[in-house]
């Protein structure tokens, strides 16, 4: 049996993908630029390198029959010598490809027929200003390429705004997206393997503070014709992607009921941390199930409900956790801490989930578990 | 917070509570002569020196503020010693000298009150003629030190079997004890915390295979009143044991309905793995959670029942895992492998819990899983 995963990025989704990998028997090396990642803490080995080190991930190559990756990998040339190496890497330079560069992404998601908000690739003010003629104000200036938690994207609510919002992505890739007025974001974890069989977990709501998702609510609190709907765009995305391994599809629920995808997220994913305590398998077991072409798992709720809140940080210094004593005392509430030496504020440092017989029960007991932590 | 943990013992039993310390936020090191041992490929740390180094006992007091153990730790000096520094020993170096002595052991149930089998203390062959006066023949003879999966008991049908029972135990200082037919064997895992709180996992019915414990079924698939009682005699044991720790309570159900006990096991215990994902809370995460003075969590079980079948060893080679792919089809079957090298018969290599409406229907799930799996 083939049995040895390298990482790409040693975060906390590789560090929770891990924890299930040394489960079901594989040795686990990452490659992290940070000594003691949160990832290197729980794995066989670390190997202290930056993540586009080419010395370095062939090193990981070298001694890994699969490879995965916790960020959007985008260096198409060392996968492609790798895999012609024998190693089985998802997902592939050819999925990333799609997914990394947003312009691409959404043509792709436009010519699957997959409803997403009217976009268009511009350059100068002059592309923005013709984008408005058509799409109207406000619109969202975005940057084609590593753009995430809000990061790449400018609001522009009028033609004075214009410059503003090149100014902010200036020396980016940029296009132009239709504003969408939600009611609610929603995303669904999916998981396909390299066999081709595909999952897809309960769709949840996905609550975002500053950008940077916050709470999530599975399932979602909205009609079950919506939560079907959304279902059906998850799993119809990933027929056409193909890719392996687990993917959180965000998307839009508009006033008048319509869904909209907005983006796909390459791997494991913050809208399904409940997974852990809330599903039969996680997402992380999935992912790990997906990328080594094992069966994938049951994705059944243990609960009517689970509700996850993000432990952001509150200041800088080094982290120390504080309160958990109390959080333990509630019942079904399950606190994940990263292992990250230093907080910062919003860097992501733990999570709790909680599950409950109803969403409303779930979600007050979120609230109140995470003010009694504090990192 | 103080949040180092030191174990000493690196199989398999550390590694699973190495993966719910890590989940909590603690920094793990642990203490085994196998380098890359099932727990140091887990843990931030591992120290390779035998479990009686006290230099490395030494050095692992110094990085830890809390030590536990998943072994029968015996050296109570250096416990005390590193106890007096300020490190947070748990089990207590008292507490495993009421356990580590199976005589002792006894003495103790006895004197608190719980039901145990008739034992007397013995030397020589007159000894045991004279125990079998009172007890009658079949009877135990047993070693009262470093006695574990049936090593350490002769079992002795007559007289003229006496010589080879002390043959087989020669060196060892002995105890007899008088044979219990029983019908089945239960199990209770209690924790019991610092701070003195106390909670009983469902107790379970263990079907051993040549002395090691091989099937675990929960709940026991018996009378309602037995496991309450079973479950009253496990919590009382820890009212007067008052160590901190998980702790596993084998017992004897006879046929007259009698619960005797028949062993207190100092560590997270092989009735308990079923927890994992039949409990909220599972007995690893307990056992952190106990040995550190946090609050203990719920035992509620997420299944009506669990079924946990042992991956014994069937062949002397290096492990390889074979048919985890046919297992991993099957939902609600979940596959730990413990990462050991090396496969050796009956080596306790990795296990399977099945959750189901039913006791059978997990029962006979269960039963053809292991059936799939070679390692």
């Amino acid at each position: 049996m083939k049995n040895r995963i390298g990482i790409v990025g040693g975060g906390q989704l590789g560090r929770m993908m891990a924890f299930d990998a040394k489960k079901l028997g594989f040795t686990v090396t990452v490659i992290d630029p940070t000594p003691n990642s949160p990832t290197g803490q729980v794995v066989d080995r670390q190997i202290v390198a930056d993540f586009y080190d080419k010395k370095a991930i062939r090193e990981l190559g070298k001694i890994s029959d699969f490879l995965t990756s916790e960020i959007e990998f985008s260096d198409s040339k060392i996968l492609d010598e790798l895999s012609q190496k024998g190693v089985q890497i998802h997902p592939s330079a050819k999925t990333f490809g799609t997914i990394n560069d947003k312009l691409e992404q959404k043509k792709f998601l436009r010519k699957a027929g997959l409803p997403v908000a009217d976009f268009i690739e511009v350059e100068t003010k002059d592309d923005i200003q013709n984008a408005a003629k058509n799409f109207g104000y406000p619109l969202l200036l975005k940057a084609r390429f590593d753009a995430y938690d809000g990061r790449g994207n400018a609001l522009i609510k009028n033609k004075s705004q214009i410059d503003i919002g090149l100014n902010k992505l200036r020396r980016k890739k940029l296009y132009v997206e239709k504003f969408v007025s939600f009611t609610k974001e929603l995303a669904a974890v999916v998981a396909r393997s390299t066999k081709g069989e595909i999952v897809s977990y309960p769709v949840v709501e996905t609550i975002h503070k500053n950008n940077i998702c916050h709470i999530v609510i599975a399932p979602a609190p909205v009609d079950k014709k919506v939560t079907n709907k959304a279902k059906r765009l998850a799993i119809k995305t990933m027929q056409h992607l193909k890719g392996a391994g687990v993917f959180g599809i965000e998307m839009f629920l508009t006033k008048n009921g319509k869904v909209l995808i907005n983006e796909i997220a390459p791997r494991v994913h913050n809208s399904g941390h409940f997974t852990i305590e809330g599903c039969r398998t996680s997402q992380f077991e999935q992912h790990i199930r997906a990328v080594t072409g094992l069966p994938l798992g049951s994705i059944e709720m243990t609960a009517p409900s689970a509700v996850m809140i993000n432990i952001l940080g509150e200041r800088q210094s080094p982290a120390q956790v504080k309160g958990l004593e109390k959080i333990l005392k509630m019942p079904n509430v399950f606190v994940h801490i990263y292992g990250k030496a230093e907080t910062k504020n919003e860097r992501k440092m733990g999570h709790i989930t909680v599950l409950g017989k109803t969403v409303k029960e779930a979600y007050n007991k979120a609230i109140k578990a995470r003010k009694l932590l504090m990192i």
